[in-house]
Protein backbone atom coordinates (compact mmCIF):
# COMPACT_ATOMS: atom_id res chain seq x y z
CA UNK A 1 0.00 0.00 0.00
CA UNK A 2 1.10 3.69 -1.26
CA UNK A 3 0.17 6.13 0.93
CA UNK A 4 0.42 9.92 -0.29
CA UNK A 5 1.02 12.89 1.88
CA UNK A 6 -0.34 16.07 -0.29
CA UNK A 7 -2.32 19.73 0.50
CA UNK A 8 -4.98 20.13 -2.34
CA UNK A 9 -4.15 23.31 -4.50
CA UNK A 10 -0.39 21.60 -4.77
CA UNK A 11 1.83 20.08 -7.16
CA UNK A 12 0.85 17.16 -5.17
CA UNK A 13 -2.21 16.48 -7.52
CA UNK A 14 0.36 15.23 -10.22
CA UNK A 15 1.36 12.51 -7.75
CA UNK A 16 -2.38 11.57 -6.81
CA UNK A 17 -3.54 11.99 -9.94
CA UNK A 18 -0.59 9.15 -11.49
CA UNK A 19 -1.57 6.83 -8.55
CA UNK A 20 -5.04 6.95 -9.80
CA UNK A 21 -3.50 6.33 -13.58
CA UNK A 22 -1.29 3.80 -12.47
CA UNK A 23 -4.26 1.53 -11.15
CA UNK A 24 -2.47 1.55 -7.57
CA UNK A 25 -3.86 0.95 -4.42
CA UNK A 26 -3.45 3.90 -2.29
CA UNK A 27 -4.32 6.23 0.95
CA UNK A 28 -4.40 9.98 1.22
CA UNK A 29 -3.18 12.00 4.20
CA UNK A 30 -4.00 15.71 4.20
CA UNK A 31 -1.06 18.10 5.33
CA UNK A 32 -2.72 21.12 6.58
CA UNK A 33 -0.44 24.68 5.38
CA UNK A 34 -3.29 26.45 7.02
CA UNK A 35 -2.70 24.84 10.49
CA UNK A 36 1.58 24.48 9.44
CA UNK A 37 1.28 20.88 9.71
CA UNK A 38 4.27 20.47 7.56
CA UNK A 39 6.30 21.59 10.00
CA UNK A 40 4.80 19.34 12.97
CA UNK A 41 8.03 16.75 14.17
CA UNK A 42 5.93 13.80 13.39
CA UNK A 43 5.52 14.85 9.10
CA UNK A 44 8.74 16.29 9.43
CA UNK A 45 9.73 12.36 10.52
CA UNK A 46 8.84 11.82 7.42
CA UNK A 47 9.75 14.64 5.44
CA UNK A 48 12.57 16.62 6.75
CA UNK A 49 11.82 19.27 4.01
CA UNK A 50 8.23 20.52 5.52
CA UNK A 51 6.71 20.42 1.91
CA UNK A 52 4.32 17.72 -0.39
CA UNK A 53 4.22 15.96 -1.39
CA UNK A 54 5.57 12.90 0.07
CA UNK A 55 5.00 9.14 -0.90
CA UNK A 56 5.41 6.54 1.89
CA UNK A 57 6.17 2.94 0.41
CA UNK A 58 6.86 -0.28 2.24
CA UNK A 59 10.70 0.43 1.78
CA UNK A 60 10.70 3.66 2.98
CA UNK A 61 9.35 7.85 2.12
CA UNK A 62 9.96 9.56 -1.32
CA UNK A 63 9.95 12.95 -1.86
CA UNK A 64 10.09 15.38 -5.19
CA UNK A 65 7.32 15.05 -7.52
CA UNK A 66 9.78 13.95 -10.75
CA UNK A 67 10.74 11.30 -8.36
CA UNK A 68 7.59 10.18 -7.35
CA UNK A 69 6.00 10.27 -10.95
CA UNK A 70 8.40 7.69 -12.34
CA UNK A 71 8.57 5.40 -9.28
CA UNK A 72 4.74 4.68 -9.97
CA UNK A 73 5.56 4.80 -13.52
CA UNK A 74 8.25 2.06 -13.07
CA UNK A 75 5.98 0.14 -10.37
CA UNK A 76 3.01 -0.01 -12.38
CA UNK A 77 4.58 -1.11 -15.91
CA UNK A 78 1.31 -1.93 -17.37
CA UNK A 79 0.42 1.51 -18.70
CA UNK A 80 4.03 2.61 -19.88
CA UNK A 81 3.35 5.91 -17.87
CA UNK A 82 7.04 7.34 -18.15
CA UNK A 83 8.19 6.17 -21.58
CA UNK A 84 10.88 4.06 -19.74
CA UNK A 85 12.08 1.30 -22.17
CA UNK A 86 13.24 3.60 -24.83
CA UNK A 87 15.90 5.76 -23.42
CA UNK A 88 15.53 8.97 -25.67
CA UNK A 89 12.16 9.54 -24.89
CA UNK A 90 12.07 8.76 -21.30
CA UNK A 91 14.94 11.11 -21.20
CA UNK A 92 12.56 14.14 -23.03
CA UNK A 93 9.99 13.09 -20.33
CA UNK A 94 12.22 13.47 -17.40
CA UNK A 95 13.69 16.68 -18.93
CA UNK A 96 9.96 18.30 -19.42
CA UNK A 97 9.32 17.55 -15.49
CA UNK A 98 12.74 18.73 -14.44
CA UNK A 99 11.79 21.99 -16.31
CA UNK A 100 8.62 22.27 -14.53
CA UNK A 101 10.07 21.48 -10.97
CA UNK A 102 12.93 23.65 -11.44
CA UNK A 103 11.85 26.79 -13.85
CA UNK A 104 8.04 26.95 -13.90
CA UNK A 105 7.29 25.73 -10.52
CA UNK A 106 10.08 28.01 -8.94
CA UNK A 107 8.66 30.88 -11.49
CA UNK A 108 5.31 30.57 -9.85
CA UNK A 109 6.25 30.21 -6.44
CA UNK A 110 8.03 33.68 -6.13
CA UNK A 111 4.44 35.01 -5.98
CA UNK A 112 3.87 33.09 -2.32
CA UNK A 113 7.20 31.94 -1.07
CA UNK A 114 9.24 34.49 -1.66
CA UNK A 115 10.42 34.61 1.76
CA UNK A 116 12.44 31.66 0.71
CA UNK A 117 14.77 33.99 -1.11
CA UNK A 118 14.90 37.36 0.85
CA UNK A 119 13.80 38.46 4.43
CA UNK A 120 10.39 38.20 5.00
CA UNK A 121 10.28 41.32 6.59
CA UNK A 122 11.55 43.06 3.40
CA UNK A 123 8.21 44.20 1.68
CA UNK A 124 9.68 45.70 -0.97
CA UNK A 125 11.44 42.86 -2.48
CA UNK A 126 8.62 40.89 -1.45
CA UNK A 127 6.16 42.83 -3.37
CA UNK A 128 9.12 43.01 -6.53
CA UNK A 129 9.01 39.10 -6.35
CA UNK A 130 5.22 39.31 -7.30
CA UNK A 131 5.76 41.84 -9.76
CA UNK A 132 8.18 39.68 -11.94
CA UNK A 133 6.06 36.23 -11.57
CA UNK A 134 3.78 37.19 -14.88
CA UNK A 135 6.79 37.65 -16.78
CA UNK A 136 8.86 34.86 -15.50
CA UNK A 137 6.15 32.31 -15.60
CA UNK A 138 5.24 33.50 -18.78
CA UNK A 139 8.02 32.62 -20.49
CA UNK A 140 7.87 29.29 -18.96
CA UNK A 141 4.71 28.69 -20.85
CA UNK A 142 6.22 30.82 -24.27
CA UNK A 143 9.22 27.83 -24.27
CA UNK A 144 6.19 24.66 -23.43
CA UNK A 145 3.99 25.72 -25.84
CA UNK A 146 6.37 26.26 -28.91
CA UNK A 147 9.70 24.18 -28.05
CA UNK A 148 8.09 21.50 -25.86
CA UNK A 149 4.55 20.41 -26.33
CA UNK A 150 3.99 18.39 -28.62
CA UNK A 151 0.84 17.41 -28.96
CA UNK A 152 -2.03 16.05 -28.19
CA UNK A 153 -0.22 15.28 -24.96
CA UNK A 154 3.19 16.64 -23.97
CA UNK A 155 4.93 13.91 -25.53
CA UNK A 156 2.94 13.51 -28.22
CA UNK A 157 -0.01 10.61 -29.19
CA UNK A 158 1.38 9.08 -26.12
CA UNK A 159 -0.35 9.71 -22.24
CA UNK A 160 2.60 9.97 -19.50
CA UNK A 161 3.84 11.44 -16.33
CA UNK A 162 4.15 14.67 -17.82
CA UNK A 163 0.74 15.34 -18.62
CA UNK A 164 -0.76 15.51 -15.32
CA UNK A 165 1.76 17.49 -13.85
CA UNK A 166 1.69 20.40 -16.29
CA UNK A 167 -2.46 20.19 -15.62
CA UNK A 168 -1.96 20.96 -12.37
CA UNK A 169 0.97 23.60 -12.33
CA UNK A 170 -1.26 24.97 -15.00
CA UNK A 171 -4.10 25.29 -12.73
CA UNK A 172 -2.32 28.09 -11.49
CA UNK A 173 -1.52 30.25 -14.56
CA UNK A 174 -4.30 33.00 -14.24
CA UNK A 175 -3.14 33.58 -10.73
CA UNK A 176 -0.03 34.28 -11.92
CA UNK A 177 -1.11 36.56 -13.99
CA UNK A 178 -0.60 35.10 -17.30
CA UNK A 179 -2.66 35.09 -20.39
CA UNK A 180 -3.36 31.97 -21.29
CA UNK A 181 -5.09 32.71 -24.71
CA UNK A 182 -1.16 33.53 -25.65
CA UNK A 183 -0.86 29.75 -25.14
CA UNK A 184 -3.69 27.97 -26.94
CA UNK A 185 -2.31 24.41 -27.27
CA UNK A 186 -1.56 24.52 -23.40
CA UNK A 187 -5.29 26.45 -22.85
CA UNK A 188 -6.94 23.40 -25.17
CA UNK A 189 -4.93 20.65 -23.40
CA UNK A 190 -5.47 21.87 -19.98
CA UNK A 191 -9.24 21.62 -20.86
CA UNK A 192 -9.49 18.44 -22.20
CA UNK A 193 -7.33 17.13 -19.24
CA UNK A 194 -9.76 18.61 -16.84
CA UNK A 195 -12.35 16.09 -18.58
CA UNK A 196 -9.86 13.21 -17.74
CA UNK A 197 -11.41 10.73 -14.98
CA UNK A 198 -8.46 10.12 -13.24
CA UNK A 199 -7.75 14.44 -12.95
CA UNK A 200 -11.52 14.20 -12.04
CA UNK A 201 -11.76 11.91 -9.37
CA UNK A 202 -8.37 13.42 -7.81
CA UNK A 203 -9.81 16.77 -7.60
CA UNK A 204 -13.45 15.15 -6.06
CA UNK A 205 -11.20 12.99 -3.74
CA UNK A 206 -8.81 16.14 -2.06
CA UNK A 207 -12.49 18.46 -2.22
CA UNK A 208 -13.88 15.83 -0.48
CA UNK A 209 -11.26 15.13 2.23
CA UNK A 210 -10.65 18.91 2.70
CA UNK A 211 -14.75 19.35 3.57
CA UNK A 212 -14.99 16.55 6.09
CA UNK A 213 -12.81 17.94 8.06
CA UNK B 1 28.46 9.89 -30.51
CA UNK B 2 27.21 12.29 -28.02
CA UNK B 3 28.27 16.41 -28.02
CA UNK B 4 27.90 17.89 -24.68
CA UNK B 5 27.54 21.92 -24.82
CA UNK B 6 28.91 23.20 -21.59
CA UNK B 7 29.85 26.24 -19.74
CA UNK B 8 33.09 25.58 -17.38
CA UNK B 9 32.17 26.35 -13.69
CA UNK B 10 28.31 25.58 -14.09
CA UNK B 11 26.18 22.34 -13.70
CA UNK B 12 27.49 20.83 -16.86
CA UNK B 13 30.39 19.64 -15.20
CA UNK B 14 27.88 16.99 -13.67
CA UNK B 15 27.04 15.50 -16.87
CA UNK B 16 30.65 15.79 -18.31
CA UNK B 17 31.74 13.20 -15.27
CA UNK B 18 29.39 11.24 -16.15
CA UNK B 19 30.37 10.89 -19.63
CA UNK B 20 33.44 9.75 -18.44
CA UNK B 21 32.57 7.33 -15.39
CA UNK B 22 30.07 5.52 -18.10
CA UNK B 23 33.14 5.46 -20.34
CA UNK B 24 31.07 6.99 -23.31
CA UNK B 25 32.51 8.66 -26.47
CA UNK B 26 31.81 11.96 -26.15
CA UNK B 27 32.52 15.43 -28.16
CA UNK B 28 32.63 18.74 -25.98
CA UNK B 29 31.53 21.97 -27.47
CA UNK B 30 32.01 25.29 -25.15
CA UNK B 31 29.29 27.97 -24.77
CA UNK B 32 30.77 31.18 -24.04
CA UNK B 33 28.42 33.04 -21.17
CA UNK B 34 30.65 36.24 -21.18
CA UNK B 35 30.12 36.30 -24.98
CA UNK B 36 26.75 35.69 -24.29
CA UNK B 37 26.88 32.45 -26.95
CA UNK B 38 24.20 30.66 -25.26
CA UNK B 39 21.87 33.51 -27.02
CA UNK B 40 23.17 32.71 -30.62
CA UNK B 41 20.62 31.83 -32.95
CA UNK B 42 22.27 28.70 -33.53
CA UNK B 43 22.59 27.69 -30.10
CA UNK B 44 18.91 28.55 -29.25
CA UNK B 45 17.92 26.08 -32.26
CA UNK B 46 19.95 23.48 -29.93
CA UNK B 47 18.49 24.50 -26.62
CA UNK B 48 15.49 27.17 -26.92
CA UNK B 49 16.37 27.89 -23.09
CA UNK B 50 19.57 29.90 -23.69
CA UNK B 51 21.23 27.21 -20.85
CA UNK B 52 23.90 24.88 -20.78
CA UNK B 53 24.08 21.58 -20.60
CA UNK B 54 22.24 20.63 -24.12
CA UNK B 55 23.49 16.80 -24.67
CA UNK B 56 23.13 16.48 -28.53
CA UNK B 57 22.48 12.74 -29.42
CA UNK B 58 21.30 10.65 -32.15
CA UNK B 59 18.58 10.77 -31.69
CA UNK B 60 18.05 14.60 -30.34
CA UNK B 61 18.58 17.12 -28.35
CA UNK B 62 18.72 16.90 -24.32
CA UNK B 63 18.47 19.23 -21.66
CA UNK B 64 18.05 19.28 -18.05
CA UNK B 65 20.91 17.87 -16.02
CA UNK B 66 18.80 15.25 -14.20
CA UNK B 67 17.26 14.21 -17.34
CA UNK B 68 20.57 13.65 -18.81
CA UNK B 69 22.33 11.97 -16.26
CA UNK B 70 20.24 9.12 -15.96
CA UNK B 71 19.79 8.73 -20.30
CA UNK B 72 23.73 8.39 -19.95
CA UNK B 73 23.15 6.06 -17.07
CA UNK B 74 20.88 4.17 -18.81
CA UNK B 75 22.76 4.18 -22.25
CA UNK B 76 25.79 2.57 -20.13
CA UNK B 77 24.11 0.71 -18.37
CA UNK B 78 27.39 -1.73 -16.89
CA UNK B 79 28.37 1.04 -14.03
CA UNK B 80 24.70 1.18 -12.93
CA UNK B 81 25.13 4.56 -12.10
CA UNK B 82 21.66 5.45 -11.80
CA UNK B 83 20.14 1.83 -10.01
CA UNK B 84 17.68 1.91 -12.38
CA UNK B 85 16.73 -1.41 -11.45
CA UNK B 86 15.53 -0.84 -8.39
CA UNK B 87 12.62 1.52 -8.33
CA UNK B 88 13.04 2.40 -4.91
CA UNK B 89 16.32 3.36 -5.07
CA UNK B 90 16.37 4.35 -8.70
CA UNK B 91 13.59 6.97 -7.62
CA UNK B 92 15.82 8.08 -4.10
CA UNK B 93 18.57 8.74 -6.40
CA UNK B 94 15.67 11.28 -8.53
CA UNK B 95 14.51 12.35 -5.35
CA UNK B 96 18.13 13.60 -4.48
CA UNK B 97 18.89 15.17 -8.03
CA UNK B 98 15.55 16.54 -8.12
CA UNK B 99 16.58 18.59 -5.07
CA UNK B 100 19.80 19.53 -6.10
CA UNK B 101 18.25 21.16 -9.16
CA UNK B 102 14.70 22.96 -7.82
CA UNK B 103 16.05 23.46 -4.08
CA UNK B 104 20.10 23.69 -4.10
CA UNK B 105 20.80 25.06 -7.71
CA UNK B 106 17.87 27.79 -7.25
CA UNK B 107 19.09 28.87 -3.84
CA UNK B 108 22.36 29.12 -5.30
CA UNK B 109 21.45 31.02 -8.68
CA UNK B 110 19.64 33.79 -6.73
CA UNK B 111 23.32 35.56 -5.99
CA UNK B 112 23.71 35.82 -9.76
CA UNK B 113 21.26 35.33 -11.64
CA UNK B 114 18.26 37.48 -9.58
CA UNK B 115 16.98 39.23 -12.25
CA UNK B 116 15.12 36.18 -13.55
CA UNK B 117 12.65 36.59 -10.50
CA UNK B 118 13.03 40.62 -10.07
CA UNK B 119 13.54 43.36 -12.55
CA UNK B 120 17.38 44.09 -13.71
CA UNK B 121 17.40 47.38 -12.43
CA UNK B 122 16.05 47.17 -9.29
CA UNK B 123 19.11 46.98 -7.35
CA UNK B 124 17.46 47.01 -3.69
CA UNK B 125 15.72 43.47 -4.61
CA UNK B 126 18.94 42.24 -6.01
CA UNK B 127 21.05 42.68 -3.02
CA UNK B 128 17.94 41.27 -0.99
CA UNK B 129 18.16 38.11 -3.01
CA UNK B 130 21.97 37.78 -2.81
CA UNK B 131 21.71 38.46 1.06
CA UNK B 132 19.76 35.87 1.61
CA UNK B 133 22.15 33.20 0.01
CA UNK B 134 24.09 31.94 2.84
CA UNK B 135 20.97 31.22 4.93
CA UNK B 136 18.68 29.43 1.71
CA UNK B 137 21.96 27.75 0.29
CA UNK B 138 22.85 26.11 4.07
CA UNK B 139 19.38 24.97 4.65
CA UNK B 140 20.04 22.88 1.66
CA UNK B 141 23.27 21.26 3.03
CA UNK B 142 21.79 20.98 6.48
CA UNK B 143 19.07 18.60 4.74
CA UNK B 144 21.76 16.88 3.03
CA UNK B 145 24.00 15.98 5.62
CA UNK B 146 21.71 15.14 8.00
CA UNK B 147 18.81 13.61 6.06
CA UNK B 148 19.92 12.46 2.45
CA UNK B 149 23.50 11.64 2.53
CA UNK B 150 23.91 8.33 3.22
CA UNK B 151 28.19 8.14 3.39
CA UNK B 152 30.70 7.21 2.05
CA UNK B 153 28.46 8.27 -1.68
CA UNK B 154 25.30 10.23 -1.47
CA UNK B 155 23.66 6.53 -1.61
CA UNK B 156 25.56 4.77 0.71
CA UNK B 157 28.35 2.14 -0.97
CA UNK B 158 27.82 2.72 -4.57
CA UNK B 159 28.71 5.16 -6.70
CA UNK B 160 25.86 6.73 -8.88
CA UNK B 161 25.16 9.98 -10.75
CA UNK B 162 24.00 12.24 -7.45
CA UNK B 163 27.77 12.07 -7.22
CA UNK B 164 28.54 13.95 -9.55
CA UNK B 165 25.97 16.70 -9.10
CA UNK B 166 26.68 17.28 -5.45
CA UNK B 167 30.13 17.26 -6.06
CA UNK B 168 29.68 19.96 -9.26
CA UNK B 169 27.22 21.95 -6.99
CA UNK B 170 29.35 21.90 -3.71
CA UNK B 171 31.98 23.66 -5.77
CA UNK B 172 30.27 26.86 -5.05
CA UNK B 173 29.29 26.47 -1.27
CA UNK B 174 32.24 29.17 -0.58
CA UNK B 175 31.14 31.41 -2.78
CA UNK B 176 27.38 31.06 -1.34
CA UNK B 177 29.05 32.07 1.62
CA UNK B 178 28.22 28.53 3.29
CA UNK B 179 30.43 27.65 5.94
CA UNK B 180 31.06 24.44 5.06
CA UNK B 181 32.40 23.50 7.96
CA UNK B 182 29.12 22.71 9.62
CA UNK B 183 28.69 19.87 6.90
CA UNK B 184 31.60 17.89 7.47
CA UNK B 185 30.11 14.93 5.80
CA UNK B 186 29.89 17.15 2.44
CA UNK B 187 32.98 18.62 2.34
CA UNK B 188 34.91 15.19 3.22
CA UNK B 189 32.76 13.78 0.49
CA UNK B 190 33.55 17.19 -2.03
CA UNK B 191 37.44 16.37 -1.34
CA UNK B 192 37.27 12.88 -2.46
CA UNK B 193 35.22 13.13 -5.03
CA UNK B 194 37.76 16.01 -5.89
CA UNK B 195 40.48 13.36 -6.62
CA UNK B 196 38.43 11.28 -8.59
CA UNK B 197 40.24 10.24 -12.04
CA UNK B 198 37.00 11.58 -13.93
CA UNK B 199 36.45 14.34 -12.03
CA UNK B 200 40.08 15.42 -13.09
CA UNK B 201 39.89 14.74 -16.24
CA UNK B 202 36.50 16.80 -16.58
CA UNK B 203 37.97 19.87 -14.90
CA UNK B 204 41.11 19.20 -16.78
CA UNK B 205 39.74 19.27 -20.01
CA UNK B 206 37.09 22.56 -19.43
CA UNK B 207 40.30 24.34 -18.34
CA UNK B 208 42.41 23.03 -20.80
CA UNK B 209 39.38 24.05 -23.66
CA UNK B 210 38.87 27.37 -21.98
CA UNK B 211 42.91 28.14 -22.45
CA UNK B 212 42.92 27.32 -26.30
CA UNK B 213 40.01 30.01 -27.12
Amino acid sequence: MLTLYYTPVTCALASHITLIEAGAEYELERISFKREEQKNPEYLKINPKARVPALVTEEGVLTETPAILVYIAQKFPAKNLALMNEPFHFAEVQAFNSFLCSSLHIAHAHRMRGYRWVDASDTHSIEAMKKKVPEAVSACYELIEKSFFKGPFVMGERYTVCDPYLFTLAQWAEGDGVDISRFPRVREFRERMGNRPSVQRALDEETRKAAAE
